[in-house]
């Protein structure tokens, strides 16, 4: 394959439907990096039901587009209507929050009273159930409201519990276009970056140089094999997993972070520890991991010792209500990258480069130890108006395992809700690796939450 | 198919090797059984590592066969060599003990230590996977000397973990005519029998008249469909689930329990709890289904709440230091039957009758959403020189999804021990469910667990 | 299980409705042997679209069930509608024949006229193709009327394509309880009963005392395991196969059997032939089995080595304008019971005996080596309101391919079926084993059998 | 994915094994290939069971590396045993004719005079079986010397039948790292650059910018997607097969070409046929689609209507005597590419550059529809130190019923050859679409074609 495609005289012109568009952060990253970055151009068609959001975000864009280093141009409007945005949309993007911030009390307080512990609370456990209870029937509806107006744009999803979102993109509607995206594998390759550099002497490494084989559903991928410029990587990562100094109680350190609100820092244990386990690294952020299996969160001690922490609710809450920037600091600051591969996963859609990266889809075969039709995550080849996957090196059996649990649980999860089925919906949240709790007690705790947001759910069309 | 077969002029005389032959229970019960029931002749060659043991139960069967009431005539004899007891069996009967009682004071107490509760300890947890790693090896040198010295018999397992000692024998040897046989779905039959008479006012029901669709793996087995007589009893089964009456607190009743020793009572919630969370019918002891879900065994208070106790380790030690009767009294005590289908199922495959009942085999598609391959627990048809499988109705998906995952689990474990892989073994152990605590604590007791029996793991072949 | 089910002090009364009720053959047969041997009463509901055919039916029936040697009541009568017949049945059975015996000229002169020879032509190849395509809409309405009209009952299909047909009827119905049953299984035991009273002497054997393993789709089925009364018969077959002097050149006698119109007599060679070459024996008649394959059909006059005759288009024609016997033949005519199974599987459906045959049944997993879902025929349990599969055991590599290719092309002809999708039928054709003309000629052939019973598919909904 | 890789400012030095080093024609090539325009350098050693063949191409080799524009530097040499030519390789290359040219009257005429048509003979069929029977346990051989000898190095299988020779090294040896290699999708890249050409007025396009979606099995593969430059090749292809003025009957010219040796013309017609009836194209030569179904072949008439000539014995062997060109030749010709891919897939898996392009390798489930572990041809991405197969789009069922019919024979004939059993191999020739006639002859044609390389089989391994 040409490393060079043929020239393009003429850039592209698209329309980017943004389902969402009043976002703080994803909406203005990614205008941020199609001003810096993109190598062709259109109009960006934000739609939010906080409509003032979106013309925020028009008011941003405006700025955005409007600097002196922008190299590309966009037109950014909003939209009242779900058809006005995606009629004739090329590029569908997906980051919505299904319901106010204070779901999420529901989320994470509410289990967390019956002694779940959930750092993030957003894809597995009872809170990425109930946002999934929540989110399913969003999707189903953009499903439709796509097929309906703009059945071949691409559909990219940014928004969690990823795999449930995207899954119900494809439950509903099979032949839509649609991949999720997620820039936890980023950061491992950025361990291992920094692994390769020190053992190997490399400079100036990219990201893109550390080559992983990626397997797993969003937030619980592993990697088994990585390398860069012909140099594996597995035995840096063996040595580490191998020194028992790597591994020591991180209390102490946890409590200041939760002090301070350095909900994002850990010490990497979590991952390291499921490798030493299992064979395979796991490969998202430690406050993710560790909601997939039971070890680490048995309780706040637990979590600590990990060197990992909780969001507060508290700190959510605060942070939602937090007054927005002015528009003209968009047109101050500088155009930095957000490290997000939207733009570049665009532009080799358009035929204007290649590149090969992981994403969620549903499993074709790529995974093969996987159950088929779940949505997976794992590298695929992005080529002009196709998205392949790359078949996925199979997993240590341990691995796959507490993966297919995971999917088992997802999938009911989303047979449940398709249904309105908040019966079947309980039993999926039973099986849940989190829930170690009597089965009495965890159905009332389940009940508690769903009760809790009752007036949303009912008018999503549960029967409560 | 007519009702009578072919009617047999002279009986059949049959060699029945019996492994584990100086077992007080299952050796003498299958000889009772034999005396008071069976359409055939032969003789009972019992092989055991405490021959004295093997011994008396010569002793006794002499006694037993010598009754006025027997209605069949086995010889009785004890060898020192598996090969003595093997050759030309027609049957082998597989019913031993792996290792001393002792060594459940590793599969019990240790793990108690560090906060897991088991019941039984047997099938599955901790227990299970210890009990596992020393069996495996012994069932493996059991299939290969079948195949060498009796290729054709029929291979009855009674040992426990069922389903890890019978996938074993296929593991080594996978043209052995194997199954293994459990006792625990016939008192679900029974509790369905009390429903069935008093509902529907049935009077000298059997037990086998209550047909049920059984699938799972052995001691996490589950009732889908139920008939009496052309009665449904599923709807009995619903309507007791629904009353909130029939899930009281019973932790009184369970203490008082404890401290008298009734160790095997319970009040039958947990398998009307699965019933009314995941809408199948839990089909083994309750002891047994709680060792295989996380939620009734959090700690010995929610245990007792569901009205189950566990074994203490004292008694098991205790009782296996009692005195053994003398073998006068089986010359005295009537033949009453066990309640165990070993004769009948050795009659059947004899061409003597016919049978339908539920047997572990490995999962050729009989059991269509459990993976194939895996020993499970469904029905099959006893035919002369046939054992065949029926197909069972697929199980609801929460139940599929908690059957899968002690598959895996089991699978692994078994793949470790046929590899002697104590590193592997852990990772399997840290997937059970009952595992809920910190990997580091885990690895602890796992190592803690190995040690304790060190010598016999050493002596069979595992490397520490 | 017990072998007497529990005393039925009274007999069951149900009702019988039988879509095709005017067949001279299969209606009187069932009720002959309804009243030569069935433990239950009811009345008989005949549907027809040739509604005097099953008015002669009625008369019929009356004289039958008036013999003096008859041991049940039935009444019958003749319905106008299918909602008449189908209403609170409890068992529906169907035997038609999907248009008239004119239609026989597309399904076999047609294709013998571009050199495709088909003694049967009712399965496989481009008759049974034809045939499907008219019986399939059919089966989707009386499948859609039986949901409708009686839900719970059990429906038995005799009408070819049987694979094709009892698939519609799942395919449109997926709750359906339906099976399909044919006798050419039966013949087999026949000859292997005959092989075991030679080799061993026995005497007064049935036919259910030879024991098979069937696996396999309707007349293309094989036997892989055969017993009788504990010995194996599968020797006998062997020996018998490896015989030269059993296949020797039958032209001579298949051309004298031509000329008399023995149509159905033949020397047993090709599932003999089959056995020696695969490992299986071919267990339906020869004039169907050789429709599976291309070997025995190149043309007439290897057909005639073979010992297998063509039924002529002539003779069917003939035949089916014979003039009908007359009613009061019946009413002297002794009750030979018909050799069909129809009775015995009510009475196992019913809960007054038990019986274990063989049966068509999607693939729930019984047949392990076939693709899952597909319709194919293996042994099952009937008790009393169940039908369940047997495990059947896989068949050799070769005839296992043979069989996916036929049933490849059976799922393309129809699906292309349910779709009135006339390109995508004849691209299965083209798949068919018997066409092997070029892809020209066979699509010119398949137009040519379309346009030949044009108005009646299109009255069925394709377009042409 | 950075388009460039890092800089490599030392170029590899690898070196390159070749079994089947005195081919004329492949092993030329490659050093052509490799003189031209590989980015590394290093040796290459020659293994031929026909030594002067290899010392000749040692000649050979030495002019092409010593012509001026020769861009690498290679040392050839040829070695005397196979250890010596693998030890140590990066690379290995397979191009080998197992046997003599006079096997191919085996492969040809003798199905000829049972009325079997193959126009090459090499990869189905009974010849394509014939060939396999004597290849496969020289690829036994050869795997398990690779993993002794050079166990990381690369195998690129040039040899037919394809799919069996490399489904041979996997079978042998499980981890050995093979892919095998055709051209065959390269004509049909060749056909559609021209319809791209013409219809879009693209100029100088390249083979690689036609961009395809292959699935299949080697030389019976088939292109569902086709794309250049952004724009759908798929309509182009449609109408063309749509207009019946493209398949007119060919006879003429077939018989032209027949006389003047013109073997490898064709009118494309057979690949377009395979389009219009089952909704994928044909991607091979022509002379290779027919042989993996019935319909062309039935006799030359019908081959030569459709424009597809046979490639006689006779000339086989004419060429096969051909005296050798004088070394001499080669270092006066210019480096022609071959068209070949091999070089660049050295480079992409040395890390020099990216390659995504058709490969045959065992289907882990790149297709979806084929059965797991046969050897598919499908597209897959060579980057460095990795060869990852790309999910393939499934094919039409049609497509898909006719490929799985030439796996089964094909996994039946490998299952056979590995254990040298004839009878097997037999059977599996029976179920090969080809195969027509009635099983008597096909039997004694089988016994006939061993019979008449019986040496060669025996010394293989084969009893006869």
């Amino acid at each position: 394959m040409s490393k060079t495609t043929s020239p393009s005289p003429s850039r592209p012109s698209v329309k980017i439907a943004y389902i969402g568009g009043g976002s703080r952060n994803w909406a203005r990253d990614l205008m941020k990096d199609l001003a810096s970055q993109a190598g062709f151009d259109g109009e960006i068609v934000l739609y939010d039901i906080d409509h003032p959001a979106a013309l925020k975000n028009v008011e941003i864009g405006s700025k955005i587009f409007g600097r002196p280093e922008a190299v590309s141009s966009f037109k950014v409007r909003a939209v009242k209507t779900l058809k006005a945005c995606l009629t004739k949309a090329d590029f569908v993007v997906i980051s919505i929050e299904p319901g106010p911030t204070e779901n999420r009390f529901a989320d994470l307080i509410i289990p967390e009273n019956y002694g779940i512990i959930q750092p993030v609370g957003d894809s597995s456990g009872p809170g990425g159930w109930l946002r999934g209870l929540r989110s399913i029937p969003l999707f189903e509806g953009f499903a439709h409201a796509i097929m309906k107006h703009c059945p071949k744009a691409w559909v990219i999803n940014y928004t969690n519990p990823m795999t449930l979102c995207t899954a119900t993109l494809y439950a509903a509607e099979p032949d839509i276009q649609a991949f999720g995206c997620c820039h936890e594998v980023f950061s491992t390759q950025q361990k291992l970056l920094k692994m390769a550099e020190e053992a190997f002497g490399f400079k100036d490494l990219k990201r893109d140089e550390i080559k992983v084989n990626v397997n797993g559903v969003n937030h619980f991928t592993w990697v088994t094999e990585a390398t860069c410029r012909g140099k594996d990587l597995m035995p840096l990562v063996d040595a580490y997993a191998r020194n028992p100094d790597n591994f020591t109680d991180a209390t102490k350190i946890s409590r200041s972070r939760t002090r301070k609100g350095e909900i994002y820092a850990s010490e990497g244990m979590v991952s390291m520890d499921l490798y030493r386990r299992f064979g395979a690294l796991g490969a998202a952020g430690e406050r993710h991991l560790v909601e997939f299996v039971p070890w680490y969160v048995r309780n706040l001690k637990t979590l600590h010792q990990w060197g990992v922490t909780c969001t507060p609710y508290s700190l959510r809450l605060e942070r939602s209500q937090q007054k927005d920037v002015s528009g003209n600091e968009y047109g101050q600051k500088e155009l930095n990258p957000s490290g997000e591969e939207g733009v570049q996963q665009m532009e080799a859609i358009l035929g204007l480069r290649e590149l090969d990266t992981n994403v969620n889809l549903p499993n074709l075969g790529q995974s093969p130890d996987l159950p088929l039709e779940s949505v997976v995550e794992t590298n695929a080849a992005f080529r002009q108006g196709k998205v392949t996957p790359l078949m996925a090196k199979a997993l240590p059996v341990g691995a796959t395992c507490l993966v297919e649990r995971i999917i088992s649980v997802q999938e009911m999860t989303l047979e449940a809700a398709l249904n309105r089925d908040l019966d079947a919906a309980i039993a999926a949240l039973l099986c849940d690796p989190l829930v170690n709790i009597a089965t009495d007690k965890a159905v009332e705790m389940a009940r508690e939450m769903i009760q809790h947001i009752s007036p949303e759910l009912k008018s999503l069309g549960y029967k409560i």
